[in-house]
């Protein structure tokens, strides 16, 4: 029987024919003769023996017979694959439903190793990540990054030339050199939305973005199992994600003395913020379009894609979304009103926008987020008639690099501000927590006192698996990123119940000071509050101190998940919690969790509330889950852990009287004042190997 | 002493390490250790006995002192390097200008060593060109043709992804099969302007523009010897290998039911037509930028490469130079007058619009063509805000691709014809050949009379040279490219002077009928003139028949020539006349010698003129040099081969009483009405590769 982790040798090289040799040991995939596509025809065997030793493992393919791929093989190969293109989504959940329901890892072997040089390398990616997400008997697997696979959508392209000169130069592997990305390569000091570069191109920032997209598909073959899209206020995450996606942006860009981002609510207007990404796709082998500034949206027409969408389908999309709103209800396909009220509103709100299967009714509300990706990413080359391929924005794992990407998500999330508006407030009855107060909150840092440092750093991150057609062995690149000194949350409850009580701590940060140096208002803050943390604590009677770890986050994945293990970056390693853990592969990363800062230092308010357990508790069976960073992801086939809604308490207008935080605190909160300060040095990593041992 | 020979190997690999093996012999240099880069260190040796058995052929670099080379080092080896930017100019001179005097080939050797990893690829290639091409003991030389070394500039960036692939996986070099570059790549047939791709993207066209500006540089080192610039009617040469480029466009417009060309002449107009070129520079690892549809130009101020241009210069210097036509003589640095006559003039005012050193005053009347050339490559970036490389607009190799270069050219020349307008029309008399009388003319091909067949054809070259960091041997791509079918000219001279003449025959070719199907006006159709061949005959008393062969032109190199020989195409082949041919690689490509035509047919007025040799002829000693393509290149180092002004009879308004080209004609001259058929079938290679022998 197969062994499901030969199932991930096929990830690697994913543009190199399916029998060239995969992993470190140079496994090679014995297929049979009917499997070999026709461009190499009976080359198969005789590389085969040239690349792998008769020593090297070999993984035996057996012959079955194929279900008709022509689906999801009609999108050529060297085509651009797009998760917001509609056609491409039902290629992919065509061959994720052939997948998912082969009757055995045997089988699922034999069909992938088919399909892999027939379907579009990405597309492949995609569709058997979900399928080992989503079948009973492929858990435990440790999938690998998408950098790892696609390193290209990553990196400067300049450096993947790099990386093929030492490959191809130094076949001493302990001599290689990682090839130093150099940190500002996009744009130059000119243009201040570069000084974002760390934020939109950090791949731990775009990795976060695939992953979430990996684990949320929004579209499955008619008549298929749902559940892969319908899970647990899927919507709502996609509001919820994205908006803190844009108040950590807002943070960003208060760090550098920028102010908000101005949401692109105008798809008449240009677009100020050209971009020009500098890195070529591999599978295209074509670079990714940049946008000229001042570049204007025009209708797309692409009959190749079946795409077909104009300003005016938006205009017509997002007043009827407006409409649904501010009257309360959508009305679904059957004619029946829904209504949008303060527990599923926001998720049906979410699953309209994003357009996914679970819609009330796409036909009138359209598919308004993903077109506006679309109507962007070719703005270029609306109509097909310079055949060229996307732009950034086309794809999940290097949208965020743009600058317009906020733009757009800034306007995307003034449409659900507008439904979260109309809710009626939180109660300050509602809010607290009787018997339970918080007398205070404080962070520490390297002996520090609500002072936090960031800085840059390298790191190295090894591409090997994604260099096809060049020699083997680790080729490192070296990354500079932002980093934190990791810090303590310090904080204070007095439980005056007389007895032990259950409490979720809420924690969330947001800027004091606005972009003209006020005092930031309520109505503002709120939307600019950056979720922390968000943890249960047992609080006996009486004072109690909590300390938490800022590495502990319930938002983020540990650096060393977003960076992987290099110790064994060319084999396959696996341990029981790895597939949860690539399901927590989803999160933000661990090294941005907090903004950047100044170097003169930046006031945020810290703010804490530890709400009462009982009214948020979700109670589900079954095993824990993955609880690495549920909060922007979900946990893995159960509910979110928290039955408020997600953002809560900020994610409504304040009660009439809350004109700042303070006026919002009850009992239960506490804030604190505490500054983040840039420092400018670089963390640089040791030197690199010595050439001179010949 | 160091063989002249092991110089050529230097072009090989342009972006591999200099110790890397060169060749199809595996040839390594070996050099000082002095001589090596620190990026490499002590890896020299180790590599060298990797790559390199004891038996393969070893070059001995001699340690010698270094000239200062940081000027030419200060370009950045992954930045662009144009021959349209002074500074990149007067860069690569000072390398020229450092290899010119080396004292002997040993001394030249060792420098190039040294220099090669150090200054830019490009640069390099050209500077030593230049200097292989000048040196008094470097003649004899086959340089490489452009496209051998660069292939990134010539071919889509798909196609070089898959030649990778096709290298690494399959390694006997018998089984590899071409890579087929697609026809139509670069856009679809919504874009008109497609419909030129097989001229605008043809190999031998975009080569013999690299060749042309290689073989006569506009930049020297202030004080060395001007020989290399100021080279015979040089100015002149770049209006009329111009001027032609144009004609021969607009019959091609033609042919494909386009309009002339519209000549960019309002700066601040937007440029209607995009171009994307899908191409990557591997020298810089980036994308050459597209241009988008209507994009209009901006100021370029660059301080990185020393380039701060304005649309208002521009007009400054096009009125200054339109000033001085009209006045009839610019003004030089010394305030003196140099009049524009009918002899010199043009030549001095193509040295002024090209800018070269040769520019009697380039204070006053500026850097107008190569500044367009800038203005357009950069009009994505023009500030260098994104960090942006030129378009292919920026570089000679590249430029033709697109369809503003004819726009652009078509400014440029009619600024030339603003002279050539007020120039005194020929009179019959100067026209005519007194006791010389053509009485016929007709072409022959494959047994038709008058009736040219054109179609596509398929031809393979090998692209291994310029393949850097992958496996060795032949890569072939497969590009398809316009051709005709041979043809030959008969043309009957009655010669009543009872004496033996001498004669210049000069053929000519144009549409008969304009793009709204209107029979041409003379003033027209002199400027779609074609010259097809031009050549010395002896003419005995009595009437004598001429034949002359299609491929003899003195317009064309041969077809073998452009794709070089297949049969040894890794290696380096040397005859006597190959430096000669080199030169000669100047010249239009054969398989373009005529344009397309339509699938109905399309009618062109030939053209014969038999002119006084006597008034003809330029006396001058030394060797014949090279003859293959002189009327667009001239001679190396000899005189242009005709006293007449190039595009000699229809370079001037016609005298007063001539509307059609028959009114024009004088007895020594002769029309034909002839067709150009386009038959669409494709003519393929025999089959692929048989991969099925293992």
């Amino acid at each position: 029987m197969a062994d499901k982790k030969n199932l991930l040798l096929l990830f690697d090289h994913p543009t190199e024919p399916v029998f060239m040799d995969k992993g470190g040991n140079k496994t090679v995939f014995e297929m049979p003769d009917s499997y070999m596509t026709e461009n190499y025809g009976g080359l198969c065997k005789s590389v085969q023996k040239r690349i792998s030793a008769d020593r090297d493992p070999k993984v035996f393919v057996r012959e079955i017979s194929i279900p008709d791929l022509s689906y999801p093989e009609s999108l050529k190969r060297n085509e651009p694959f797009s998760l917001f293109v509609k056609s491409h989504r039902q290629k992919a959940g065509h061959l994720i439903e052939v997948f998912l329901t082969l009757k055995s890892v045997d089988h699922l072997q034999s069909v992938a190793v088919y399909a892999r040089d027939r379907v579009h390398p990405v597309l492949f990616n995609y569709a058997l990540s979900v399928a080992l997400l989503h079948r009973k008997d492929t858990q435990g697997l440790d999938l690998p990054s998408f950098w790892q696979t696609f390193p290209d959508r990553f990196v400067d392209s300049a450096v993947m030339q790099k990386l093929r000169e030492e490959s191809y130069v130094v076949q001493n592997i302990a001599q290689r050199r990682p090839i130093v990305i150099p940190t500002k390569y996009t744009a130059s000091d000119l243009e201040p939305e570069h000084r974002l570069w760390y934020f939109r191109e950090d791949m731990g920032v775009n990795l976060h973005h695939w992953h979430w997209h990996l684990i949320y598909p929004i579209e499955i073959t008619p008549g298929a199992d749902r559940s892969i899209v319908d899970k647990d206020r899927r919507g709502e995450l996609f509001y919820y994600m994205h908006q803190q996606v844009i108040a950590r942006y807002n943070a960003e860009r208060f760090s550098n003395h920028l102010g908000r981002v101005k949401p692109f609510n105008n798809l008449t207007d240009t677009i100020a913020e050209g971009y020009f990404p500098k890195m070529d796709s591999l599978v295209a082998s074509r670079a990714f379009p940049p946008r000229f500034d001042n570049t204007r949206l025009s209708d797309v027409n692409r009959p190749v894609d079946q795409l077909r969408v104009g300003i005016n389908d938006m205009n017509l999309w997002s007043s009827r979304i407006l409409e649904a709103i501010h009257q309360g209800f959508v009305i679904n396909r059957n004619e029946e009103k829904i209504y949008l009220d303060d527990v599923k509103g926001i998720d049906i709100l979410g699953n309209m926008i994003e357009a996914t299967v679970l819609s009330p009714n796409q036909t009138m509300y359209g598919d308004i987020h993903n077109m506006g990706h679309i109507l962007i990413a070719y703005s270029h080359d609306p109509t097909n008639r310079h055949l060229e391929f996307p732009g950034v924005m086309g794809d999940s794992s290097t949208a965020m690099r743009d600058p317009i990407f906020y733009k757009w998500h800034a306007y995307i999330d003034d449409i659900f501000q507008e439904h979260k508006r109309i809710l009626p407030a939180y109660r300050a009855d509602e809010l607290s927590y009787q018997d339970m107060e918080v007398l205070s909150i404080k962070v520490e840092s390297r002996g520090l006192q609500n002072r936090l440092t960031t800085f840059f750093k390298e790191s190295d991150v090894d591409l090997s698996r994604g260099m096809d057609f060049q020699p083997r062995g680790n080729v490192m690149v070296r990354l500079t990123h932002l980093q934190h000194h990791p810090f303590k949350y310090t904080f204070v409850v007095n439980n005056t119940s007389g007895a032990r009580r259950y409490g979720y701590a809420r924690i969330f940060m947001a800027p004091k000071v606005d972009e003209n140096g006020y005092e930031m208002l309520f109505a503002d803050q709120r939307l600019m509050m950056i979720e922390l943390d968000k943890f249960l604590i047992l609080v006996p009677p009486g004072r109690q101190t909590f300390t938490r770890d800022s590495t502990s986050s319930s938002v983020t994945i540990p650096f060393e998940r977003t960076f992987r293990d290099l110790s064994n970056s060319s084999e396959t390693p696996n341990t029981p919690e790895s597939q949860e853990n690539f399901f927590c592969g989803c999160g933000w990363p661990n090294h941005m969790l907090v903004p950047k800062g100044r170097a003169e230092g930046m006031s945020f308010d810290l703010f804490i509330m530890v709400s009462n357990y009982d009214n948020d508790r979700v109670d589900q069976n079954g095993p824990d889950g993955c609880s690495t960073a549920p909060s922007y992801c979900g946990l893995r086939d159960r509910l979110y852990p928290d039955r408020k809604s997600m953002g809560y308490p900020f994610d409504r207008l304040p009660r009439t009287n809350v004109i700042t935080l303070d006026h919002f605190l009850t009992s239960n909160m506490k804030t604190a004042e505490i500054t983040i300060t840039h420092d400018s040095t670089i963390e640089k990593l040791p030197s690199l190997a010595n050439r001179n041992r010949n």
